[in-house]
Formats: structure tokens, sequence, C-alpha cells
């Protein structure tokens, strides 16, 4: 370990509205040294998932808020450089949460050990991560789709939505999708295999949207809120269910957006329940072993939107708040 | 059967906005005979519900309108008055949806015989009716509340409320109402025994509330809407449950009242659920026992608020949509 300076991407300041590059600063620090029991990992892929938009505020969100002038946090697929713990040794690769920086310090506690011929290492912070986990467990055990049914869900071509509208479709659902742009949403048909993808930009959205759900929208799975979600409303059917993950069209507003009327909620006998995916543990088991096997069949298809380069991170990441990926972010650190 | 004049009152038109005695219009027409397999059904007790000021308007809800120049619908206590149906005999009591009027035809379908000595009959459309049903499963099945958990009910003297509560208790949980006037909240406390009771008209309601909820609020039992809903949201624990059977407090508004923040949905995982009582018909028969059980060993009471005269219905029935009456409403028609 020749590495003596670990860069880290603080969070500076919290944004008023719209986060900017402003709130956060690139420093560098000395490498850490493992006390007996730790180990130092070394970061080689770091997610950039929406959520961070609200780890960035103060306000109470579902999980604390980043602390200002720490490392912004983040999960990672991360390399065991140093061991001075009986349960890891030096090569180990790990899926930890050691956040925007080159290096870290861990117990060992809530590292997962991960192989790296099972799967590409970045996929364990997509597909067979977080957000594969939140598609499987939000779809199934809140959207409980039927076969025969329509599923919606937006942000389509990204790291959460590829697999839910997957999912449906295994599940015997017609998938209708919502992205932004032409190129996202042909990628979506065309590699995913929806059955349609509207583009959010069109001037006529609501109309398309409607004309590619002929029976109405069972379960949306609700990511992002805002005209997406003032679109699919109309078109809920009785006891439709909207599981609630997500409303990354609504983060940056200042004050609060109000939600559909509730009495849509009464006369069509909706279900809206928000959830994040440690709230379903139980079920997380069974997704990660339902997850790896359609991903080794090549049932789920998915894709990477990767950036070399920590220094990165701040600009893909504000990236991602206008839907400038294209599949799920990530950044490569080493 | 001397009897020649069956009293009806039609809905003779819909309201725009706040309903009025001009929507209804009493009329006398030749009391019908029963064809073969018919049985003429005379109203002893009809029962007012705030869910028909639903039925007024043809906008969409979650059943169909009453139809313009037909009497208007409900549910009765019914004796036969006639019959040509083997199954029933004159003097049968049943539970019947005959409407408001003094006589109606039934070929037995939908009839529920009752017994006169289990219970005062028109417990049958109280707590032993439709409104206990969708207390018992709203708050069950939808609210799952659980031992030590704060329960919070509107209109929590009325027919639905008083039982969400009551069971409330039962279940160990701590039930707080809420009720228009003093003597209302005296007596949901000092009779039904929940733990408290805020007037909702209380220039300080809203802190009122929050005090009487000091480990904030599991399960929202939503039949109101309006002012109460805004109290309870800000309450709200994570995981809460909110059943949402009506909206009384937002019937008579013309545009769309918006919802809560969907943030708050998100942030603190609530699930909000529209429901009415026939959605949950497998637990119906769980229902009917519980509640008759609890009825007759005196573990849930009730209050009636009885009116005789038909001709009194529409007038009980607009005041009831303002909270005039004090328990269950019911008109005493024969």
């Amino acid at each position: 370990m020749a590495a003596t300076m670990n860069r880290q991407i603080l969070l500076k300041s919290r944004p008023a509205g719209e986060p900017s590059a402003a709130n956060f600063e690139l420093v560098g620090r000395p490498v850490p040294r493992p006390d007996e029991g730790q180990v130092l990992l070394r970061t080689l892929y770091l997610s950039l998932d929406p959520y961070m938009r609200g780890r960035m505020s103060a306000g109470a969100s579902y999980a604390a808020s980043a602390e200002l002038g720490r490392p912004m946090v983040g999960g990672t697929v991360s390399e065991v450089a140093e061991s001075r713990n009986p349960g890891f040794a030096v090569g180990d690769v790990v899926l930890s949460y050691a956040g925007w920086q080159d290096y870290a310090l861990s117990t060992g506690g809530g590292l997962r050990k991960l192989d790296p011929k099972a799967a590409p290492l970045q996929a364990y912070l997509g597909v067979l991560g977080m957000p594969g986990t939140t598609a499987y467990c939000g779809l199934l055990e809140i959207g409980q789709p039927q076969p025969g049914e329509t599923v919606v869900v937006a942000a389509a071509s990204g790291a959460v939505g590829s697999v839910v509208g997957q999912i449906a479709k295994i599940k015997g659902c017609r998938a209708v999708g919502v992205a932004g742009g032409a190129a996202k949403c042909k990628f979506v048909v065309e590699e995913l295999g929806f059955d349609a993808c509207v583009d959010h930009r069109a001037p006529d959205f609501a109309q398309q949207l409607a004309a590619a759900c002929p029976s109405g929208i069972d379960v949306y799975f609700e990511n992002v809120g805002g005209v997406v979600q003032q679109a699919v409303w109309p078109l809920l059917n009785n006891f439709a269910r909207v599981p609630l993950c997500g409303l990354i069209g609504q983060y940056n507003g200042g004050a609060p957006t109000p939600g559909p009327d509730m009495r849509s909620i009464l006369s069509r006998r909706l279900t809206v329940r928000g959830f994040i995916v440690s709230d379903l543990a139980p079920k997380h088991p069974e997704a990660a072993e339902q997850l790896a096997e359609w991903y080794r069949s090549g049932r789920i298809k998915y894709r990477e939107d990767v950036v070399a380069g920590l220094e990165k991170a701040p600009e893909s990441f504000l990236g991602m708040l206008h839907g400038k990926n294209f599949g799920k972010l990530v950044i490569k650190v080493a």
C-alpha cells in the first residue's frame, strides 16, 4: 500500500432547493491506518442513487442526514487493502457503505463478501444490490401484480425502474415505462422488453400514457412524483396499488407538493404505501436469490452508466437528478 | 294490509356543492302488489349514513349514483307485509336495502332475516350492521392496531367512529376520538371509554390533539378529511396506517381537495388505503360474530339518534352532514 492520500468528497453545505457542485468539497486526507480488529477498504466502485438527495438535507427524511464536513454517504464495492481482522484477507471484495472517498476503515460489521466470478462487481450496486432489491420487494410485496394487470414505472431505464418492469413481465403483466427521451424509451422496449415506454418530455405525454395503458393502471411503482404522477393518477384502476419509494421529480422544490385528491384514493380504493428497502428486510433473502437466478439466466438485463474518477461524483450525481445518466450510475473509483 | 299509499322520498336533483331539501321530493304512490316470488316489505327503520352524500352526485364514486326521480337509496329494517315467496312469512323481519320509502318489493335476494329477540332491530343498522362492520374490518384488516399503539378516529360519537375506538380499546390501544362539541366529547370518554376526545371546533384543536397523542398516531381511521386530517397528519408516526372510508368534511366542496404531501407518505412510510365495507367481504362473518359477542357482553356500547317519521329524513340527513346528530342516525318509519 504505497498510497498515502485519501481523497474525500465532503458534504460542505446543505442545498436550499436545487443542489449544486458548491455543496461538495474535494479534500485530500492521509490514508487512515486500521486498528486491531479493523480493515482498511479501498473503494473500487461507488454507487450514486437518487435517495442521496434526501440525505443532503437537514429536514426529516426516512434516514439520518449526511453530516456536514464528512464524506457523502453511499454504497460501495470495496477491496480489503489491509486487514487486522481475522475475518477478512487482503484482496477480499466486499459490499460496503464507505461513501464518497478512496479509503475507509471498517470493523467488518455490515460488510458482505462478494464473489467476483459470479457477476461483474458493480452489478452488486445495481440489479443485484439495493436498487434491484428495492424493485423486487416493493413491486411484489406492496404492488402485488397479478397476471394480466398493467404495471407502470417511471425512470424505466434506471437502476430500479428497469428491474421493476422486467419483473412485471416475468409475472405476466403488461409493463409500461416512462423515461426521458427517445433513446431511453427505445432501449426500454427493445432491450428490456417492456410492452411500451412513453417519453415524459412529449407535449402530449398524458395522452400517450393513456394510449399505452388501454386497460388502465393496476400498479404504479412511484419513484418520481411530479408530472408523471399527475398523468398516472387518472388512469389508476379500482384497487390499484402505489408502492412509493421516491419522488425525485419533487426533491428540489421548496414547498411541499400537495398529493393527489384523497377522494380518488377513497372512490377507487387505492393503496398508497411509502417504503424504503430496509423496511422489507424479511423479503431480502428471497430477492437476492431470485434476482441472481434471473440475472444468470439472462431474464433480467440492465444497463450501467459507469463514470471513471471519484472527482466526477458530484457532477454525475447532479446530472442524475435531471435524468442525464442512462442506466445505473456508478463511479469507477479504482 | 289496509295501507294504500306508499310515501317515497325521491332524489329530485343533484346538488351543486351543498345539498339542500330542494334536492328531495316527497311523493305518494300506490302501494305496489307483489308478483309471484316476491314479497312486499314495510319499512320499520331507515338508516341514514354519510355515504349517501356520494350517491346523490353524478360523479364517479365508489358505487353507482342514486337515480334521479327514484327513491333515495338506503339500508332498512323491514317487515314482510305480504309474501308470495315461500322463503318468507308475513311478520318476518329482514335487513334490506329498500330506500327512503314506506314500502318496497323484493324477490328475497339479498334479504337477511333478523332475530328481534337478539338485539333491538335498529342495532342492525348500526353497531351490528354496515357501520359496525366498516369499523371492524377497516380497523383490523387495514389499520392492524397493535397493543400500546395510538388510534385516532373522527366522528367518534357516530356509528362508525364509536365502534372503531371501542375495538381499539379492546385491542389494547390508546383510543383518541375527535368530535364536535363538549357533550359529544364527554360521551365518548365517559360512556364509550376512549382515553381522550378532542373537540374539532376548539380554536387550538391541533394543539389539543397533539397533547392527547403524546406518542404520536399509529392508526388514523379516516372518515372525515378536512381540518381533522390536517391536524392528524403531522402526528402520524413512521409506518402509520390510514384506512380511508369517508371524507364527509370534503364532500360538498366543488374543487378536489389536495391530499397531504406525498413526501410525508414516503419519508414516514405511511400506508393510505381507501376501502368500502364490501371490499372486505371475506372478513364480514368474523365481524358479525365478534360484534354480536361484544354487544351482548356489553363491551361495545353505542348511542342512537332516532327520529320518527319518514318525512324527516331529508332534514335529518342534511343535519348529519353538519354533525347535528348525536349517535347513529335512524329514522323510525313505522
